[in-house]
C-alpha cells in the first residue's frame, strides 16, 4: 500500500484524533521510568496514584463535576456499556428502556439483548433535522422507565439533543439518565454543574488523546454497579490501571478546556467555508442536520450527494489523501446505509449518498481549499451527474 | 516524597514491568503519525489494521495457538472475567463452578456475585506447598460443572498448576476450563497446541508491554460471549482498538519469546541466590510454596520471617529503594493477609510476615547482593528478633 504523494488532509477528525504533541509528552515518563503499579505500597506506586489523582482532577475540572465522580475505563463504548447496565441494575423492577434511535452502536447493540431479557426498549426517532426533540422523550418516559439515554452531540451529523430538558424529563419519572458524551466533549461546552445528567461518557482518542482510554462520570448521588469489578477506582472498575493513558486523557481534558475557551468560530469558519463550496460545486446537494447553529456542533457537517455513490466519493477523495466517512467508523466496513440518516427520513439510497465531514483542530484552510478543488475536479470528471 | 537516594531495586516485576525500550519504540509511532481508526477505510485505516494483525500472529504465535483465537481487551482482569462470564453463559443448565481458592481477586472476587445468582462456587485450596493438585480437582468437577478456572502460575507464590492434567478432568466432564496465565505467560513455557485449555488470558505490563492492555485466547472451537460486544475484534470486544497498546503487545510477545528461549537459568540463579542470603541471615525463615524445581516458577520467590512484621520490612527495604510486596499489588493496600497464604494453611500471623520477591529480566547479581546487604543491615538493627 503507498500513501498518497500529497499530505493527507483529515475531515474525519470524529472517527479518531492523533495524540497531542503536548499530551504524548506528559504521557511519556510513564512508560518506562514511572512505571510502577498504582496500587503498590512504596514511592513508585505512590507517584503513579498521585499521577492518576491529577488526571482524575483535570478530567472533573473540564466536566465541572468532582474528581469522585470520575471513573476511568479503557474507552467510551466500555463507559456507556457499564453506564447503561449500571442504571438497569438500579431500577430492576422498572422495565422499559428510552433510547434515541441515533445512539452509538455501543449502546443500541445492547437492545436486541435487553429486549430479549424482558425490556421493552422505545426507541425515539428524530426529526428530520437530526434532533431529538424533548417532546418525544417526555412522550415514551414513563413511571416504567429505568433509564434514558441520549447521546449529546450526534457523531454523525452534529445535532445537539436538548440534554437539559431530557434530564428534566427523565427525573420527573425518577428514570436515570445516560448521555454519550463522546462526540460532545472538546467540541461543546459540558459543565455536569448545570446539567442533570446522571452518568456521561467520554473517551479520550476523540480529544487528541490515546486510544484504549476513557472515562464515566456517576453522579455522586448515584450508585454505581460496575462491569468489570475490582479493587482499583474506589472499586468502581477492576484491573491495572492505565498509567500513562489516565495521564493522557488528563492533559487532553486541560488542552480541550483551552481550546474551547479559545471559542470554536475559527473552525465553524473552516466547516462553512466547506460546507458552501461543496453546495456551490453540487447544487442538488444538501447538508443532513439541523439548521439553526446553535443545534449543531462546530465542527462537523454531513452532506447527501444526490444520486452519487458515497463510496465512490470516499474513493476519489481518498486518493487526493482526503479522509472523510460515511457515518461512524465504529460501523464502516459493513456496506449498511447510516441507521442515523436512516432514522432522519433519509431513504436508503440517500443514506449511502451522504457523507460526513468531521474537522479537526489544527485543519487550515488551504487544506479546506484543496478539499473544495478535489470536489471540482470531481464534478468535471463526472459531469453527467452535476444538474 | 522524595526518591530514594540509591538507584532502585525492583524485586517486584510481578506487580508490573516497565515497557522495554524495543517495545516502546514500536508503539511510538502509532501515536501521532500512524493515528488512523482501523475500522477507517481509507490507507490510514488499514495500516492501522495491518499493525493489530501483526501483533495479533506475534501472541498467537507465542502462545501457541491461531491468530483468529486471539481477543484483545484492556488487560487481565478484562480478560479473566469475559472468559469466566462467557463459559457460564455457555452451559447454562449446569449450576457449578469449580475455582482454586488461590484464583486472582479478578476471578475470585466474582464468586459472591455467581453465588447469589444461584451458583454453587467450590473453592479448592492448594496443598501446603501452594500447589493445586489434579485429585483435589478432579474430585471436585462433576456434570453439574459448568466451568473449572485455576491459574496457571500463581502469582504470590509462583506454584505451578498441573494445567493440562486439569484441562482433561474438566473435559472429561464436559465442563470448561479457563486459565488465567497473567503470571505465566513470559515466565514459564506456554503452549496452547499441546494443552487443552479453552480460554487463557494474559496482560502486556506483566511482560514489558504497556499497562491497558491484554488478550483472550478462546480456543476455535469454543462460542464467545463478550463482555463488551461490539463491531471489532470479530465481533468479540467493542470499541476502538488500543493500536499502539495491542502493537506494544505484539512486540513485547516476541521479545518475551526470544527471552524465555534463551532459557531462565540465569535468573533462577538471581532467585536461589537471594533465597540463599535472606535464609542464612534468618536461619527460622523459610520459603513459602513448593519444594520442586519444576512446580515452580524461575522468578518468584515468597518468604516467611517468623515473629516479624512484613509490613515493617517493606518499609525498611523501601527506604534504601527495594522494592517488594505483601502478595498481588491489585489488593495492597489493604492490611488484609495474603488469601493465597492463608488457603496454604499459613495463620493470619505468618501470612503477615510474608514476602513475595519477583525478579525481573534485567535485574543483577548486584542488585541481589545489594538486597542481602540491606537484609543483614536489618537483621543486625533488630538484632533481637533474630534466632
Amino acid at each position: 500500500m503507498n500513501a498518497p504523494a500529497v499530505l493527507p488532509v483529515d475531515l474525519d477528525a470524529s472517527a479518531t484524533t492523533p495524540v497531542s504533541r503536548r499530551v504524548l509528552e506528559r504521557m511519556m515518563p510513564y512508560f518506562r521510568e514511572e512505571y510502577g503499579n498504582p496500587s503498590s505500597p512504596y514511592e513508585a506506586g505512590e507517584r503513579a496514584k498521585t499521577a492518576i489523582s491529577e488526571a482524575r482532577a483535570s478530567v472533573a475540572s473540564f466536566l465541572g463535576c468532582e474528581s469522585r465522580e470520575i471513573v476511568f475505563t479503557s474507552g467510551g463504548t466500555e463507559s456507556n456499556q457499564a453506564a447503561v447496565r449500571s442504571a438497569l441494575r438500579l431500577k430492576p423492577e422498572r422495565r422499559t428502556i428510552v433510547l434515541s434511535a441515533i445512539e452509538h452502536s455501543s449502546i443500541l447493540g445492547l437492545a436486541p439483548e435487553f429486549e430479549s431479557s424482558g425490556y421493552r426498549v422505545r426507541r425515539i426517532d428524530p426529526r428530520a433535522d437530526g434532533r431529538i426533540a424533548a417532546a418525544d422523550v417526555a412522550e415514551a418516559v414513563d413511571s416504567d422507565t429505568a433509564l434514558v439515554a441520549v447521546m449529546w452531540v450526534n457523531n454523525e451529523t452534529g445535532a445537539i439533543a436538548p440534554v437539559a430538558e431530557i434530564a428534566g424529563i427523565a427525573h420527573r419519572k425518577d428514570a436515570l439518565f445516560h448521555c454519550d458524551g463522546v462526540a460532545a466533549v472538546g467540541k461543546v461546552p459540558v459543565d455536569l454543574s448545570s446539567v442533570g445528567i446522571d452518568s456521561l461518557s467520554l473517551s479520550a482518542h476523540k480529544i487528541y488523546g490515546p486510544k484504549g482510554v476513557g472515562a464515566l462520570f456517576v453522579r455522586r448521588t448515584r450508585t454505581f454497579h460496575p462491569l468489570i469489578p475490582g479493587a482499583q477506582e474506589r472499586k468502581r472498575r477492576g484491573g491495572t490501571e492505565n498509567v500513562p493513558g489516565i495521564v493522557g486523557l488528563g492533559e487532553a481534558s486541560r488542552e480541550s478546556m483551552e481550546f474551547l475557551a479559545s471559542g470554536t468560530d475559527a473552525l465553524k469558519r473552516l466547516r462553512d467555508r466547506l460546507e458552501r463550496g461543496v453546495l456551490e460545486i453540487f447544487p442538488d446537494a444538501r447538508r443532513n442536520g439541523p439548521a439553526e447553529e446553535d443545534a449543531r456542533a462546530p465542527h462537523m457537517t454531513n452532506i447527501l450527494f444526490p444520486g452519487m455513490s458515497g463510496e465512490k466519493i470516499l474513493w476519489s477523495l481518498g486518493k487526493e489523501g482526503i479522509r472523510a466517512s460515511m457515518g461512524s467508523a465504529c460501523s464502516a466496513g459493513s456496506v449498511e446505509p447510516s441507521h442515523v440518516l436512516l432514522s432522519m427520513g433519509l431513504s436508503r439510497a440517500e443514506a449511502l449518498s451522504s457523507l460526513r465531514f468531521s474537522l479537526g483542530r489544527h485543519l487550515t484552510e488551504a487544506e479546506i481549499d484543496r478539499t473544495i478543488a478535489v470536489f471540482g475536479q470531481m464534478a468535471v470528471t463526472i459531469g453527467r451527474r452535476v444538474s
